[in-house]
């Protein structure tokens, strides 16, 4: 199919040899880097589940399973055996973590916890629907790989779990009263529209579409502020902009993220126009406005009219801001050709292999001070696991394989979006 | 009355040129540049209470109204009247705090709300006990500097609430799953035992000193590590060291916060010979792990192990640790007359002067990032507003004013315990 998008410019464009070399960069980062760093060791044979505290040789810094980690592991291991090589090993660990969440990770009201010991035993519930998304991501691709259709079942009546606590006002009160300063977050259309794109590939129910299209047309109408040129994270209920500091906030990875979902969608109906016109929207609101002038990389917040964020961290780099913008240019080059999202994935590709990874013990630091010197030096806490680097690297892998397809049936260099 | 700790050194000490300039730093520091910043602006005419969440110019960035605040500063104001001069202005935009709390942060139960809109709805509660806190020392500060007696009723029924909710199992039930993991936190002893020294001054119930006494005998027994040379932020209910991210957390600007109300303490019991102990014991542990050895100043998180903190911007430079440590090495200092504590005082002194204050519109910025570079330029936000920066220059230049006192009347240089 043709270009909606062609180039704006000639060049700089990626050559089939650089786009070989970024192959190399993230599948052989994937498999021979970020794998072997949580395989075995985030494996617990004793309890069940995945641990993820480890400080950077490895060490266990933390007894705690964070739930959402359950859930995000198991759908990385289920998806690589699904989409990369069907070694029995990765459908056995995808399995393992399958298993203790239904085992330890639900309450009895069919909400799931935040946190346990490693034991297994809860420690703590939140009122958000994370784990509960995580978990239906797992199960669907988890579904997928075994072929099992038990955990289809249980994925799909999972996501109409969720979809129920966040359609019906006061199941989940929020921490601000909604009836002072009622309150919508980006984050909700954003993992529905995600956790539905996932469960489709299993569960090809219309809900999944209408859930993603109602996800987009809300990000598009509520969040996405053209008179300000960014996507805001908490605005009122039918997108009004609240002059407060969590209303003025911009998180440049999260939007961008939103962003690339869009445009995924995008890709599987066919590069539709409307959708990679929002998606690259958003990217191009949240690279400029994201990009670090001075030092580089992506800042955490933003404020929407350039006043102090509300959190005093704010400039720092995080590996999974990264890893976002580089999946979102990446996409946005393939789908538009354009040259400027070649040119800003090579500038955010640069910046986070030249200060994220370890040389040492592998895999990637989390947290760099805004001048890109490490603030601390753990592989991982409740937050940080195998989920976002390893996720950017297969799907930039998948990405750069359809692209260097296209270009030798073609016989000539991409970029196209005829890489579809 | 004699020093039980005489100087371990005769030199560096502070001369009393040095404790005169000093004094001079503190009080036209608290008059002219942090009061005048705060007064008018944070007077809520409209509305009634106190903003706080002004730029660095004086600009309002948010709107909401933090309950911490309207009890710090109504407390702050009713001090000043009360022990620095009778300004009627102070006394009355004192009331105008307590009235306001009286007027719109309490709800039905008795308990207090976090934070408010501007007009006074309430936004957010939180299940912690600082509100309270906060206001019961307003409370008793206001009838000591008014004369009214049923601010004194007032502040005592609260101080009994918080004891309440506090001892009752229960009542406010933690975050984490008390059944699975039971934890307690240095701050209830530690804000229990300023709030009843502020309030036995206005209210000379022997409940106030068994609460101190109980509260320091915690301190001492469960967070005090010799074995670490450290004060942990949370232990098990007896103390137990949790091998977790936060059994380890250590916060050396809060345990040194916690540090000089025991040294208070041990001022207003005659110099006490084992609260001194006590004191200068945390004091030493906290400046000996908290500074910076490379930049300078004192960070915010250290790990009891030396492990990776949990927060990742644990090291940033805060102002209020600065703050408490300048109250805490100067008090030790007066209390001991070790060098050591001229020493460090010096040090931090020098260091939070040369990287806080904002030269242009005065008061000080309140986040710095490790290298002591300004990482957000507001003056006030839910958390920062007129408290721990005027509470160090009014308490310092107290102390200061016994020193010279003493100083004037001996006909000898400072430093002694006989400022006393």
């Amino acid at each position: 199919m043709s270009n909606p998008h062609p180039p704006m410019t000639a060049s700089p464009q990626y050559d089939t040899a650089t786009l070989e070399s970024l192959r190399r960069v993230y599948r052989d980062g994937l498999l021979h880097d970020t794998l072997p760093f949580w395989i075995p060791r985030a494996i617990d044979r004793e309890h069940g589940g995945y641990l993820t505290a480890f400080h950077e040789d490895g060490r266990l810094l933390h007894p705690d399973k964070p739930v959402w980690f359950q859930g995000r592991f198991a759908w990385l291991l289920a998806t690589l055996y699904d989409t990369v090589e069907r070694r029995p090993e990765w459908l056995a660990l995808a399995r393992h973590g399958i298993e203790f969440i239904n085992r330890c990770c639900f309450d009895r009201d069919g909400r799931m916890f935040f946190a346990l010991t490693r034991e297994g035993r809860p420690l703590r519930k939140r009122r958000y629907l994370f784990s509960e998304v995580f978990a239906t991501m797992a199960l669907a691709a988890y579904a997928r790989a075994s072929g099992e259709e038990q955990y289809a079942r249980q994925a799909f009546a999972l996501f109409q779990l969720i979809l129920h606590y966040h359609r019906t006002p006061g199941l989940l009160p929020p921490k601000t009263d909604p009836a002072v300063r009622p309150m919508k977050g980006l984050v909700m259309p954003m993992v529905l529209l995600c956790t539905a794109q996932e469960l489709r590939k299993t569960v090809p129910d219309p809900l999944c579409t209408q859930v993603i299209d109602e996800a987009i047309a809300e990000i598009e109408r509520d969040f996405m502020k053209p008179d300000l040129q960014c996507v805001l994270e908490t605005t009122g209920p039918r997108g009004e902009f609240l002059d407060t500091f969590e209303g003025r906030m911009v998180c440049p990875g999260h939007a961008i993220e939103a962003g690339w979902f869009i445009l995924e969608e995008a890709r599987l109906r066919n590069n539709d126009a409307r959708l990679i016109r929002i998606g690259t929207t958003i990217v191009n609101w949240c690279f400029t406005a994201g990009w670090d002038p001075e030092f580089g990389g992506i800042f955490y917040y933003r404020d929407a009219l350039g006043l102090p964020c509300a959190e005093y961290w704010h400039d720092m780099k995080f590996w999974w801001p990264h890893n976002e913008t580089i999946i979102a240019t990446l996409l946005a080059w393939q789908l538009t050709g354009e040259a400027r999202y070649a040119r800003w994935h090579a500038q955010v590709h640069d910046w986070a292999y030249a200060h994220f990874p370890d040389p040492v013990h592998g895999e990637w630091f989390g947290y760099l001070h805004r001048d890109g010197t490490v603030a601390t030096r753990l592989k991982g806490n409740m937050w940080k696991g195998p989920f976002h680097l390893p996720r950017m690297q297969w799907y930039c892998w998948q990405r750069l394989e359809e692209l260097l397809a296209a270009s030798r049936a073609d016989g000539t260099e991409p970029p196209s979006a005829t890489a579809q």
